[in-house]
């Protein structure tokens, strides 16, 4: 299945297909020199597959999740395409989570101000979310995100079978992304994954959230307004992140629960228990809202929430530090 | 009087007028923090006009000349914004020359996925050429500009009270390029020049040559082809800058002598004097084109150049090792 991005002369296409990653050669252009971000939990198989697919290739593992993305391995990267004699012709790709996709992604955007860029991403996560829609970053300071830019890839592949090598709780925080999406732009497949459960339901509901997330990209592909839905769970969840060290995807399930209607949130608590994730969270109120609010996409004294009353209906609610205070509080307190 | 540049959403116009560099709170959107890059050669009252024009200011001065285009400054600056609370909706100004612009307008496009920039050149060299366009970058590897983005500024004042400070070589490095937009696209400005030589038509030829880049950025704002025509005098011009350790614009003034007509060479040869520019060289061939073959704009065997038949007739013309030894050898030897 192609899933087309439609950007203008930044479109690409999202090829979704188990095995896809084997047949990269006849999928990307890689008649060129190619610098393979590969994530150090990929089996070497699926990396030698990849790489095989380049005309000239170099590899550069990504250890130590997302301690790694920082500016001295973006460095090292970028040093070593210089040293190769990589020029503006030639590409990056990304074989891993969303920590390699977004550092690779930036030494992409960079690198004589931008090179292609193909990612395969290997987590549920990143083939739902971190994937689609241009972001690459690394952080600073501890802070997640902080520099980056936007680079739409060339190419991304989207092949279920990298999912094999996955435990339990990965597949949940991809899940939780799914069911975001779902919750706050799409009642039907919301109720697909009441009904089946996402395990089976899984290329169904991944190719779907994949279109929802990339129709609200073409609709606003620099977060200007309504890219902002996708933040949906993302406010307390940063802030439930930053205190208690769970998962990301564990954090958005969290979050989306304050934001949410009263019967929606009903709907959602079960649906999020079912897939393993928390619904419940004993972190200290004012300690998860001064997070929240140091989060970077904070301004001033209020940040903008997504609200969904109903599942698919959201609003943008601006909210100052007692209401994050109140609504986390009603759900977990 | 006011030159825009016309980029579609990325539009924003250039103010080219004397004294405007302290009416900057007027012509900028200044009402929020802003890191100020100054250069530290800019004289001290000038860098208090535009930081009093900021409603929070923090000072970063540029030292060091090309030194200070790099990574760990890029992120030193990027941290003080962290630190000192800098969102989305904060912004970044220039106030120097083109490493000062260069290196804070990248700091611009990545800070949080890109903040708006303004950019206040104080340099001939840098109100004709680098402050048009929006490429931004730093060093790497002794590399020039190998890291960066495009980023269009938000605003950009030209202030010719700002260059009472420059030195004659200075400013014959600014006129160099100025010659080199009138040689490849206006030959009413390059006999305008001819005739009253650059100091007595400061403003007009200024205005004219930014008017020029401006055009040019406009029909191809990445590079993809047109813009290519602004490499007239550079590809052997960086050679013989590597080599001799000579300023920019010199080694501009010289490249472009290979690559011109016989009777656009002995015009050129005339203005080029007269401007106390440099128009023989003794730097050794083949080390010259050694080092332009390894510019970054170098893929595979061959280089496109920009050859010059009559003013303001150009076309590319790709030259490999042996074509461009000729051409070099045939002016200089």
């Amino acid at each position: 299945m192609i899933i087309p991005v439609e950007l203008g002369k930044y479109s690409y296409d999202i090829v979704m297909e188990r095995g896809a990653s084997r047949r990269a050669v006849e999928i990307f252009n890689l008649h060129r020199k190619g610098m393979l971000g590969a994530d150090e939990n990929v089996p070497p198989a699926r990396v030698k597959d990849v790489a095989a697919s380049c005309r000239e290739v170099h590899i550069f593992t990504v250890r130590g999740g997302e301690a790694a993305k920082n500016l001295a391995v973006f460095e090292q990267i970028s040093a070593s395409m210089l040293k190769n004699g990589f020029d503006r012709g030639d590409c990056v790709l990304a074989l891993g989570g969303g920590v390699t996709g977004d550092l690779a992604g930036f030494v992409a955007a960079c690198y004589m101000r931008g090179v292609d860029f193909y990612n395969i991403p290997t987590t549920l996560l990143a083939q739902v979310d971190s994937s689609i829609g241009g972001k690459t970053a690394v952080d600073l300071g501890g802070i997640k995100n902080i520099i980056g830019a936007f680079h739409q890839p060339r190419g991304v592949i989207v092949d279920q079978e990298l999912l094999a090598s996955l435990d339990q709780r990965q597949m949940a925080c991809g899940a939780a992304e799914i069911i975001k999406i779902a919750a706050a732009l799409d009642e039907e497949l919301l109720a697909l994954i009441e009904e089946k459960g996402i395990a089976a339901s899984l290329a169904e509901a991944t190719a779907r959230a994949i279109r929802l997330k990339a129709g609200v990209i073409e609709k606003d592909e620099k977060e200007g307004g309504l890219r902002r839905v996708l933040n949906f769970g993302h406010t307390l969840g940063h802030g439930i992140e930053a205190v208690t060290g769970l998962f990301h995807g564990e954090c958005v399930a969290l979050g989306m629960l304050p934001m949410s209607g009263e019967a929606l949130r009903a709907r959602l608590t079960k649906i999020l228990a079912r897939e393993g994730l928390p619904v419940s969270c004993r972190a200290e109120a004012a300690k998860v809202v001064e997070a929240a609010m140091h989060d970077k996409k904070a301004r001033q004294e209020t940040i903008i929430t997504v609200q969904v009353k109903k599942a698919g209906e959201f609003e943008f609610v601006p909210l100052d530090r007692e209401g994050l205070l109140r609504a986390y509080n009603e759900v977990f307190a």
